[in-house]
């Protein structure tokens, strides 16, 4: 088969994560060693710099400052949150053919994997060969298809190490922590809260998924009796919880919330949810010392807290992208698919798979209302890499003498 | 001199700190090698405990437990943020000599040190020989007297770290970012945001001190005009801040606002002072994208984020403590002394020296009203340990085809 000769380009949509530049480092690196592929464009701003011509050259990017990058989290040469439309696809499909470029790889969620479905539909219509392919990228885990999301396993890491923290936190002083964790529709990340436990009191004593409907009352009586227990109660709880009728329960417990562009209710960067409940839980509980965190983006963006197993697999999704792409004249949407445990093989599924509609969370790994299974645990953990331990002292008590019982 | 045979206690007071209990472990380790030290005891929730006489036997814990909870956050024998009156005291003092103590270690903030120096003075009245020994703790790093305190470095290369991938984060995805920094009166940990700065076009954009008045019009001002410099804007502010008159921004921007049992406003575990900054950039400059994040407890027991210059002068004060009271016969709190650049000594100071009020940044940290010195960079840069590395793309532009200007 005759190699496709010409240009790539590279653009990133939606949130950005911790390793979302391996994924792009991975592509770039990876496409040097074909010299069909004359030049690698990058786009800034996603397909906003694509429909603007806002294009870098990174073919002039040296291979330290890239691997740099790839060590950084954010979106290297930025994001978007633009859902382009079919005339928006179109004008990315012209300037793909005005620059000579035949190689199109988007690092996005399921909107982006859309996205490379218009585009390639455009230049299927024109005869006009464009590799075109989706190199998946969520922190909320959430794509279909894959057994899992690259980005995933670093912003999980953190969560699991905050509630590790928060958890020690609220053993030396006690009272009710809620952690409000990030995940509109999806409650992998709120789940991986489970690691912080460590001895059988250890929290989150309650987790709380938006894929379960949830009940302040329930809530209320859960929060209750784990406080009678354990004499402190941490909570995890995903920014997403709704009623049962699909009510977002930031929306039923607080007056003003914001709307973003699509109605949708903003959710993070914001910090309703988790003061709400508290008050629910300081009025219908009258416990006095009651907390809450919402861990926003440093879930997300914080330096310094990435998982091994989560950036080798965002270096080579981006590298079986460039390899697929160059060797096979497939377009499609890189997957991952689980063997053994644990390893991984690197797929391509069509893009309509895996573009629009998201997955959540199977019943498998939710256990009742407001926990998780062991079957999510064994899931999660190799996705995690290397989490760090904690101890508690382990030492006898002293007998009373002044206040002998 | 003949040493002071007797049994010694450790106590923890305040909120937990991502080191102290290597100083708990620095302690108990060192009083393994003199035997005139018989017993080490470690009481419950500090004070409280002491006064209810629930006591541990730090001397049946192993090394391996004690070395595995010295890289643990948090209070390893719980805290309290009880402040005990003067009966409180006389009880402790009871009980120390009730229990043949003659070593008494008590690891917190200035509240810490005021509880210390009260039970000296009942143990002198009774002339009763016990050492009491005030061992520094703080993430706020407030304390008068020590150059600076166990427990602040991490906690602020923790902020650094969360200022670093925010400013990625907003770099990628433009608009106003606001987060939220623990320190009620003293601004080194919010300070500690400027080390995130590594272009000139890097945020911390705006780093707001409880030590200068907060002006809402400066502010949206100074805000406005980052954004239009920079096309967005980061900014680091302390839930400290307070307007001209001492009232703190958020009682005046938020109509209800908690107070704890000393009537203090309640600026941790609740995130109104980022909510109420956030609408107030919204509604007075009409900048779509704003976010606010508070950083909340993480900032002080996110397990995964150790200054490893902090976590030994931890240690270090622990061991001095004892080494101090054993050899000396002097009571006191440990202060740090800095030596070059950077050394540190250890020097004991009288308890009323530490005790009571704290100090706050000096002049010389603070460059107007929303920025820090190269001095302060310059104190705190040795504190906070080694720092990971961002970069970002350097590539050329490519020349536009379709869209020519």
């Amino acid at each position: 088969m005759e190699k496709l000769t010409g240009k790539a380009i590279i653009a990133m949509g939606g949130g950005p994560t911790a390793v979302i530049n391996q994924s792009l480092v991975g592509a770039v690196l990876q496409a040097r060693q074909y010299p069909n592929i004359t030049q690698f464009y990058g786009a800034f701003r996603g397909v906003e710099g694509l429909i603007e011509e806002q294009l870098v050259n990174l073919t002039e990017a040296t291979t330290h400052n890239l691997e740099m990058v790839a060590c950084t989290p954010g979106a290297g040469i930025r994001s978007t949150r633009l859902k382009p439309k079919e005339e928006h696809c179109k004008k990315i499909f012209d300037v793909c053919e005005a620059h000579g470029i035949h190689y199109f790889f988007y690092i996005g969620g399921n909107d982006s994997a859309e996205t490379c479905r218009i585009v390639n539909k455009f230049a299927l219509e024109a005869d006009y060969e464009l590799r075109v392919m989706h190199i998946p990228k969520t922190i909320d885990n959430d794509l279909r298809v894959t057994d899992h999301c690259p980005g995933y396993g670093s912003a999980a890491k953190f969560v699991a190490q905050s509630f590790m923290g928060v958890n020690l936190d609220n053993r030396s002083l006690p009272g009710v922590y809620i952690g409000v964790v990030m995940g509109r529709h999806a409650g992998f990340l709120t789940a991986a809260s489970v690691f912080a436990r460590k001895y059988d009191d250890d929290g989150p004593h309650l987790i709380y998924l938006p894929e379960k409907s949830f009940n302040i009352e329930e809530f209320l009586a859960s929060v209750d009796a784990a406080y009678t227990k354990y004499g402190r109660v941490v909570v995890a709880v995903s920014e997403g919880i709704h009623s049962d009728d699909g009510t977002p329960v930031v929306a039923s417990l607080v007056k003003e919330v914001e709307r973003d562009a699509h109605g949708n209710i903003q959710l993070s960067g914001t910090t309703s949810l988790g003061d709400a409940l508290m008050e629910q839980v300081k009025s219908g509980l009258k416990i006095k010392r009651v907390r809450s965190d919402t861990f926003g983006y440093l879930q997300r963006s914080f330096l310094g807290c990435v998982s091994e197993v989560d950036a080798n697999e965002a270096r080579e999704v981006g590298e079986r992208a460039v390899q697929i792409a160059a060797w096979h004249r497939v377009d499609g949407s890189i997957t991952i698919e689980r063997v053994g445990d644990y390893g991984v093989r690197y797929n391509v599924s069509p893009l309509e798979a895996v573009a629009k509609e998201t997955k959540s969370m199977p019943d498998s790994f939710i256990e009742g209302v407001n926990n998780v299974t062991v079957d999510f645990k064994n899931y999660a953990r190799p996705l995690l890499g290397e989490l760090p331990v904690y101890e508690r002292i382990h030492a006898p008590k002293v007998e009373k003498i002044l206040n002998k019982e």
